[in-house]
This record gives structure tokens, C-alpha cells and sequence, in this order.
């Protein structure tokens, strides 16, 4: 085990960028995960890890995830404190950070599942959301998820609210959602939009359920056009309040529940 | 106007206390909120406000809500930028501060609409998930929150995440939970608490609509066995995947969508 003292290394800053940076991550193809949990579930799921950061406190309090993580990684170093609280993104880190290579496959015939539930982001910005999105369509058994390029799904933030469901969940990327779309349909699977127009149809009356993809909006510009003209309906969430429309993982959360139990 | 321009003036300390301490808003029975949107929302919903703290920008960039706010507050001050930014809690803030006295009712005969539906809250550890709460509860037409004293609705988190919807909607806070729901039951209300466990009644044939209280409990530990005891019954959002638990937010809003539905 290299072990790295110096908080200018060469690796250490490279880890840095890719916490911080989506274009670097993007890049290269490769994302960062902190913590014990977070990091054996991607060893379990079979997210390549390709480096391993660790400190001798880490060792000694997480014996088990860091044995397990040391056996999955192709290279491994030993870390400072001070450099562990360089990188962590809390206040107290655990000491332990794997760089991991992105998993996420196009969607097409072949991934996606025809009989399947999938929830569709398009150009979601908050990692948040995101990544709570994800943690509810793995708790209600949604297939996968589909993202197009605005989704940060890599960013610590995202990962850390998913709790391994991103991890787990088939994510399939795509540029545009328009060719997702094209593929659903041509799969013989119904697409619908949530939208908060109030004339739309009300999710509880639209026939959620399998062979269903349903799209989700940026937070503030929602669905896009084009996009929608792709979809076989417009589906909304009746809203009696004041509040301007749900937030993006609250509607999320209530279309896939409609979609589980449409099944 | 009087005018502050030193960082350790008495009020401005007192600002920050209120900003950063739970305990602090509790002893004082006050609370900040921060922004032109938010401050102008407890304008317009009556909530008082007893200091108000601009800065010359705002005042510039935001004539119509600092006017506004203005003949709303009891006094107001005007800070320097570097303030603003002292108190802050975003990366630049828009130099508007309210100090506000806290509303919150107790629940009883009076303050509990007995045709109504209630979501009770006990316990909710983060003040996200208590923000998003309210802002869901609003959207989908909930009468108010019922919170127990672990609940901290006016940490500056939870009211940003809110965006307004906890100043609109009826917030009951309680001390015990059990007293809450021995009111609510004594007006003829059911009252219902959520679980992960699968044993209990699933939540789309478990009756909720109006005449409904529903209990969400603390991220980690539920609903105490002692609101528990005092329900109807034990609802539950049925799972399929591999996630231990939804979200509080998440499970509220199915909860609560069900409730919607119900009525």
C-alpha cells in the first residue's frame, strides 16, 4: 500500500477535481465516492473501483469494509488525516474515498426492459433531487432510470442522498430524451410527461403502471418541448394548495407510487 | 432607519444566535428568515415581524418587497454588506433579514379542524425533509402539520426549503404527540401512523382521506410506541426494492397524496 503524505500530490488533487468538477468527471470517466457504506456498496454491485484511499484510523474503525474494499481495488493508498479532511465532503469524514469508473449504459433494445417501469429525468439540477429520486424508484421498485445530459448524477451530493440506489439501479444515459423516448415506444411501452399544468391528465386516471416510462422536468423549465411531443400523455399531480407546483423529487415520488401500484 | 455598521453590534450578534442555535429561537420564541421572497411571504401571511435589516443594495434591487416589508416591521435597520454576508446562510445573500415572532399554535378543540386532514410530524431530525414537507402539504391541499417538540420548523433550513409553506399553512405544535392525537380522536378524527413494517396495513387500502391525522416518525427510529399505541392503525408504503426505507419526505408525500385521494 503506496502510502501519500502531502496534500499537493498528484493523486490527491486528482480526486479534488473530480468531488468538485462534473466536466471533470465526465472527462474521464470516472466519479468519487466517500464513506464506508457507500464505498462497499459499490464494491458489491460490481462498480469498478480503481483506486482506494484510505487513512490507518479508517483501518482500524471499518476492519470489515476496508479488508472487503482493499480486495476489490485495483490500486490502494494509505492517506493522512489532513488529507482525508481535504477531500471529505463532511465535517467529520471516515477516511475512506474509492474512485470508481462510470457504469451507465445508452438506452436500447437490448437495456432497455419492454415489460419494465423506468422514471425519466431530464435535466434535473439539483443533486439532491436526484439523488432521492433514485433512493425512492429502488424502495417502490421502479425497472431504472433514465437520464439525459443535464442529470449530475456522479456529484458526491447525489450519490450520498441516493444511498447506493444509483449504484444499483440500471441507469441508462442519454444525450437527448428523445431517442429514449423513441426506443420505449418502439419497445410498445407508453410514454407520459409530468407537467403541472392543471388541464393535463390527473396521474391517478392516466394508467401508470408497467411498460410505462414517465419523464420528469427540470426544476424550473420542466418538461421540454420536444420531449413532450414525444409522449402519449401529459400527466399532472391535482394540486388544491398555494405552493407553486411540488418539488421535483415530491411529484417524482407520487408518480412512481401511482406507476407501482398501477402494475 | 438606524444604521449598524459594526459586525459585533448587540443586534447583529442576536441575529446570528437566532440563525445558528435552536435553543436560542426556542428561548426567545423568535425566528429569522433570510431573502426577499421568504421575508415578503411572512409579510403577506401576517407573521410578525419585529425587526427587519436591509442593506443599501437590497433596498436597490428589491424596491417593491423592501418597501413593503418596511411598513410591515417594527423597526428597521440598516446593515453593510459585509453583514449581510456574515449572516448569511447562502453564498451571496440578497441583504434582507426578518425577525419574526413564532406563531405556532397548540392543538386543541379550537385550533384542530375535526373534518380535516392532518400530517403529524414527530420527531423529524432534518430540517430538509421538514421544509419539504410543508411545501408538499401545501401543493396537495393538506389543512396543517402537527409537530412534537423534536421538530425544529424554523431552523433556517427548514423554512428555505418550505418556500413559504410553513408560514401559510397551520402549524399545531405539541409537546407529546399522545396529547395531539388524544384531541384529534376525541373529535372523531382517525388517526394513523406509518411504518416501514411490512405486517401493516398498506397504505392505498388503509382508508386515509379527510377526518385523517397520519404520524410520520423520526428518519431512524419511527413512530414511538406510545403514538403508535394511541392510532387506529399502523399504515405502511409497500416496498419492492432493495432500499432499507423511503425518505421522510418521501413516504410523507405518498402519504399524503393517499390522504388527497381519499377524501
Amino acid at each position: 500500500m503506496e502510502e501519500i503524505t502531502s496534500r499537493s500530490n498528484g493523486r490527491v488533487k486528482a480526486v479534488a477535481e473530480l468531488l468538485s468538477s462534473a466536466s471533470a468527471r465526465r472527462r474521464e470517466g470516472l466519479f468519487v465516492l466517500e464513506g464506508a457504506r457507500l464505498c462497499a456498496d459499490a464494491g458489491e454491485t460490481g462498480v469498478p473501483i480503481r483506486q482506494l484511499f484510505l487513512t490507518q484510523q479508517a483501518i482500524g474503525r471499518y476492519p470489515k469494509e476496508t479488508a472487503f474494499l482493499q480486495e476489490k481495488a485495483a490500486s490502494v493508498f494509505l492517506i493522512t488525516e489532513e488529507i482525508s479532511r481535504r477531500l471529505g465532503d463532511t465535517q467529520s469524514p471516515q477516511g475512506i474515498f474509492c474512485v470508481c469508473g462510470v457504469l451507465d449504459k445508452r438506452p436500447d433494445d437490448d437495456t432497455i426492459e419492454k415489460n419494465g417501469s423506468y422514471i425519466a429525468l431530464e435535466n434535473i439540477q439539483d443533486p439532491s433531487n436526484l439523488g432521492a429520486i433514485a433512493r425512492t424508484a429502488e424502495a417502490l421498485g421502479i425497472t431504472g432510470l433514465i437520464v439525459s445530459g443535464g442529470c449530475d448524477i456522479y456529484s458526491p451530493k447525489a450519490q450520498r442522498a441516493a444511498m447506493g440506489s444509483l449504484l444499483r439501479l440500471p441507469v441508462l444515459r442519454t444525450g437527448a430524451m428523445e431517442d429514449a423516448l423513441h426506443i420505449c415506444r418502439a419497445q410498445g411501452m407508453q410514454a407520459f410527461a409530468s407537467t403541472p399544468c392543471a388541464d393535463a391528465v390527473p396521474v391517478s386516471k392516466a394508467g401508470l403502471g408497467a411498460r410505462t416510462v414517465c419523464v420528469v422536468g427540470n426544476e424550473g423549465a420542466g418538461v421540454t418541448r420536444g420531449t413532450m411531443a414525444l409522449c402519449d400523455a401529459l400527466v399532472t399531480i391535482p394540486m388544491l394548495g398555494r405552493a407553486e407546483s411540488l418539488n421535483a423529487s415530491a411529484a417524482a415520488a407520487i408518480l412512481m407510487w401511482e406507476m407501482m401500484c398501477g402494475r
